[in-house]
């Protein structure tokens, strides 16, 4: 098979590793950039550097274009425009309804693989990245030709992950709510609290700081995401993250009501729910299982983190999740592990042993 | 000294652990549960349990009221009727206008430590607990006792707390922002997710559930937090809260703005200040540095968190914070570290000898 790789970062990279480690592809890449393309070359990525976009689909079967969401649309149209009338043609953008519009050929099949930091570089490229992961597929109803969306599906399954049909308008939805609205949440976050921090004596103090907890510190975490990925991202889904934040809206002014009448069980109700629903949508673990959170209060000095990852580890307890919140003076903090329910036991023995104080949440 | 402690959890139970190893004073304690004041005397942490509030406090010099915010008002009140004149009375909740509001006794001073986890009881309470954290006092201009307060101030000193006087008011508007904010957010985001995936097709699905990514996990972890302790708070700070939310409200209008006119600009000014506000809320970290975070590709197993944190344990190297987002299929994950600013290049060499892809964010 002959794969093209439209732009050879980390995914482009890792699906130029992954065809060449696991299948008989011969892949030709192209970067708008002559230091990735060869650099893409000399770590194996692909087999061959094109000049432009025309030279590296000329005689594609499969052609993936991994651009920033903001020039995807322009790179697939050219991208189609060289391709072979059997080539299809995909991309890995975030957001999916735009790159849908603007592509009515029926050679094109939009694509998102839920893997990847998207600014690494080709330096992180893997053969293994896509291992297990989803990667949404956006074929067109009554337009997208079958053997090429066959085609395609075949491949990613060969590059490890698991193609899964969705339609444009859902994938953005869903990723309005579950992504970008987070990200916008913590962009506004952190200003208000600059805000309210800042205004008590109107500028920095050291003393308003231990304040800043560590729900606000997970609830921060991706604010001032890489803007020359996620500008684009906004813009590119406006109309979905617009309709989330107007939801957002309404399930805020049904909680300023519960406040203002001080509905004690409305609150109550509410806060169980959200608990059921985040264990519901977040609680599957890796092993079918419901996670448990332990946590521990630690010394926070290195190596602690390391003593109860090994214990568990050499207990074969599997951490699915953790998180870390020191207190400012670096003395100490606590630890939250999540594992499986069926070892929550056995670690917070192991936890104890180490002589940290631990609770099952 | 003489102390009373009413309500012997992990906060009150520290308070005394703290006091009798550290200072001379006596410790009375009283909890509503018999089994707790059992618990707490076998511990250490109080010399003597009372069987009421009134006999806790009657020769007190210092009373700590470490009962739920709900129970605050009452409880306080209980323990200024019984404590001598001279007998500074505080407590220890995280909202502090509603309790302040109700107690106008010149002995009385708020108070609110940011230490410990609220559920976690007697078992977990240690001495060195306050160590360097912040204690909010909120005594009443024109109306607290100065040397009741410099009692208190000096015995939390000697706790190893570092006292911090703010007034009610400025105290649950932070933390209406910094931490009450964030639990609802996470609550409404649980909900809407919910709703969202669900609403696909209808029901429970495992294909859906791979979107759920780490974005929405960090900010979502807080969700459904006990509602024995949240109900209170949302309640008890209701009208800070209800600024807060409405302060969101109004920003999130503004990014509306933006995503309708399509106003790249302006998404991308406001996404780069949300960085550099977090940065400067956050960014400090023990050693007075700025905090870099470095993104490490890892293979979801057992020990891997363990190698990483010891490879930079060894080296000296402390993790000020740290994020594991696995995928669901348990087989790879990202790591996401914070390291001082100085120490961050030496932590991501570390990182890479040990073999996993590693880019510092």
């Amino acid at each position: 098979m002959r794969i093209a790789v439209v732009g050879v970062g980390l995914i482009g990279g890792s699906i130029g590793l992954a065809a060449r480690a696991r299948t008989d592809a011969r892949v030709c890449g192209y970067d708008p950039d002559p230091g990735v393309r060869e650099r893409a070359l000399a770590l194996g990525a692909i087999d061959a550097a094109a000049e432009d976009v025309a030279g590296a689909v000329a005689d594609a079967e499969v052609a993936f274009v991994a651009a920033p969401v903001g020039a995807l649309p322009e790179m697939v149209a050219l991208a189609l425009a060289a391709a072979p009338a059997d080539c299809v043609v995909s991309d890995v953008g975030s957001t999916k309804r735009v790159v849908a519009d603007a592509c009515t050929d029926e050679r094109f099949v939009g694509g998102h693989p839920l893997a990847g930091l998207e600014t690494a570089g080709v330096e992180h490229a893997r053969a293994d990245l896509f291992d297990g992961a989803t990667w949404y597929l956006t074929p067109a109803e009554g337009r997208t030709a079958g053997v090429l969306y066959e085609r395609l599906h075949r491949l990613l399954g060969a590059l490890g992950a698991r193609p899964t049909a969705i339609d444009p308008e859902a994938h953005d939805r869903v990723m309005a709510c579950v992504s970008h609205l987070p990200h916008v949440l913590a962009n506004v976050l952190a200003a208000q609290a600059t805000g309210v921090l800042g205004g008590q004596d109107g500028g920095e103090s050291a003393v308003q700081l231990p304040a800043v907890g560590p729900s606000f510190r997970d609830a921060t975490r991706v604010a001032g995401a890489n803007s020359a990925i996620w500008t684009d991202i906004y813009r590119a889904n406006a109309g979905a993250l617009l309709d989330a934040i107007g939801e957002l809206d309404a399930r805020l002014a049904q909680v300023r009501t519960w406040l203002t009448d001080d509905d004690g069980d409305a609150l109550t109700a509410w806060n169980d729910a959200a608990r059921a629903d985040r264990d519901a949508l977040l609680g599957q673990g890796a092993t079918g299982g419901t996670l448990r959170e332990l946590r521990a209060s630690v010394p926070n000095r290195p190596g602690v983190v390391a003593d109860i990852a090994l214990a568990l580890g050499r207990a074969g307890v599997n951490i699915d999740d953790m998180a870390l919140a020191p207190s400012r003076d670096n003395r100490q903090g606590v630890v939250s592990l999540w594992v499986g329910a069926d070892q929550a036991e056995r670690a917070r023995e192991l936890i104890a042993e180490l002589g940290f104080p631990v609770v099952a949440a």
